[in-house]
Formats: C-alpha cells, structure tokens, sequence
C-alpha cells in the first residue's frame, strides 16, 4: 500500500485521505452505516473517486484493516490447490499475518474493539463476514455456511488465545507446529462430515 | 445463591454484600491485584468471613460470575466418566450453562468487557486460568497444559461465534449437533496424539 499508484500527480494524497476517512467511519459508525458516499464527503472527494482507487465497500473495509494481505485473494491462492490439506495451508497463512507484530497491531486493534462493545458488529458485519463469505463460496453449495461458521470458530479461537490472551505453551509454539496440531480440525470442517 | 446458608439471624445479607464487593473489585482492579483482604474492606467485614462464606479468591471468582455452576466441579464430573467421550461431555455442559440466557448473560458481559480492554486481563486471568488449570489437572502431566491452550481455542471460539458474533448456521443449530460436529475437535485435543 504505496498510495502511489493511480495517484494524480501533484495531488494530495487523496488515497490516504479516503483511507483515513472509512478507518474512522468504520470504527465510528460500524460497517453497515458505513457508505461509499459518506466516506467520499468525510474526504472531500467524489464518490466515483472512492471506487475508482478502492472498490466495493467491501474491498474498502479490507484496504482499511493495513494488513498485508488482502484475505480474499490468500483464500483463492488457498483453494486453487484444493481441498486437500487446504486446512493446513489456510492456518499457515492466517498465522503467518498473525506472528507478524505489524500484522497483528491493527487485528488485535479491530477484534478488541469490537467485542468490547456490544453495539460495535464491525468484526461479524465486516472481517468475519467478508472472510467468511469468501470461504463459503469456495465450499460445496449448501454447506459452505456451516462449513465456514465451524473453520471461524477454530480459527477466531485460536487467535483470541495465541495473539490476544496470550495462553501458553501455544503462544509460544513455532507456527509449523500450530499448524500440525489444529490443521487437521480446519481440514474435518473443511472437508469432513456435516452429518446434520 | 440465596445468601441464606450460613447467615446470621438478623444480620443484613453479608454474603451478598461481599459478593457485590467482589464483583466490583475483580471489574476495577482485575483479577490479580484484587485480594480477599481488600474485599473484605469494601464490604466491611473481616476477610475471615470473607473465607467461610467463599473459601480461596479463585473460588470468590467463580461466585462472583454467577454462573449456575461451578465450573470446577463440573470438569471433575465430564472427567470422572473417564477421557473416552469426554470431548462430546465437556462441550455438551459447557453449551448447557451457555445456551441458557441467564447463564449466558454474565458470561457474556465478562468477554466482551475483559477482551475490550487491553489492561484488563480478568478473562485470562480468571475465567480461562481457573478453567485451564482444573482442566490440565485432568489431563497426563507435561501435555496438560498444552492439551488444555487446544481445547480452551475452541471453546472460547465456538462460544464467541455462536453467542457473542452469532455466525450462522452455528448460532441457531441445536445443542446436540454442535456436540456431534465440534465434540470430535475436542477429543483428539484431550487425547489424540500432540507431538511435537
């Protein structure tokens, strides 16, 4: 994220002003009340602009977030491999954004300040459900959803107790043996039995 | 909890008194700087009695949750059955205190608040520490607490999706297909292999 790229030259940085504008809206007003128009007024700029350098609200929420990658495309590059080991492959590139302190900062950030808020549904509205819909759609129709939900609960799990608790012996564990040891339960949601 | 067991004739509802003070100490102060001794000032009473009515702090925590049972005992009785099985017990007790809104309600406001605040270490500190450590007790030494950070992962993640974020599918699926389809996640923590 240079903000160099589409920018006109001579211009403000007026992708990072639009970027400053949703962090705050986000956090301010949620991810629902958060709109494109009201981002590009905050900025002093034109709807058509926001879209133009970000997207869908979507992409802007995920550009917003300043981690390294966008969780969408990592979970295409997961997939495109396929289903196989797709459990250990989406843990070790979840944990390898998280063992990262400049990646970390701004989720403990988001997942803190949303649950401590009960009227706050920034993580469930955006991260979650951007992340969790990209998910499903890379599951079997008609089980996606369930599928998803139980991969969240795992993962959001073990992040809240490897990152924000910090719950030891796992906080400490290198990743590959994170990754050996919860891979395979990402794995049986993935691609196990949904006996319903 | 009616606070009569114990009370002196007459005497306003100390055991309430004390219990208030607690609950007001563990949310201001945190778990460990919290002390049975400065309790018992807040509610001015000896911390003698502050013992006969609650015995340890940890066991003043667990009171001052209001959760319907003591989490404690409720481990000794999954484990008493023996370690087969005991993934599918453990999470059908837990779920049964979470799936009540009573049971829930506290529960919930000790997450959202503890996880909220950077400072505040009350869920690691008291909730998850005194779960953890009756849960490694249980457990063969030198993987307990290691068996015990893989299990709380889960179990702090199935409870934030389906009660604090409310994911769906998995927020509105009855008890029993939970137990079935996270039950197996627990057991291979508790007793599949963990090497290392």
């Amino acid at each position: 994220m240079t903000g160099q790229r589409g920018r006109r030259p001579g211009a403000p940085d007026t992708r990072g002003q639009i970027l400053e504008a949703a962090r705050e809206s986000f956090a301010a007003k949620g991810f629902r009340s958060t709109t494109i128009r009201g981002v590009a007024a905050d900025a002093g700029v034109d709807a058509a602009l926001v879209h133009h350098y970000f997207g869908t609200k979507d992409d802007l929420f995920v550009a917003s977030l300043e981690i390294p990658i966008d969780p969408r495309q990592a979970l295409a590059a997961v997939f495109a491999a396929g289903l196989d080991d797709a459990g250990e492959r989406l843990l070790a590139t979840v944990l390898s954004v998280w063992d990262e302190p400049e990646g970390r900062r701004p989720l403990v950030a988001l997942v803190r300040s949303s649950l401590g808020d009960p009227g706050s549904t920034l993580l469930q509205d955006g991260l979650v459900r951007v992340i969790f819909k990209a998910l499903a759609d890379h599951l079997p129709e008609g089980e996606g959803e369930l599928r998803a939900s139980l991969v969240a609960t795992q993962m959001l799990g073990l992040i809240l107790g490897r990152y924000v608790l910090g719950l030891e012996p796992l906080a400490s564990l290198p990743r590959d043996e994170v990754v050996a040891l919860v891979g395979p339960t990402l794995q049986r949601y993935l691609s196990g039995p949904v006996a319903q």
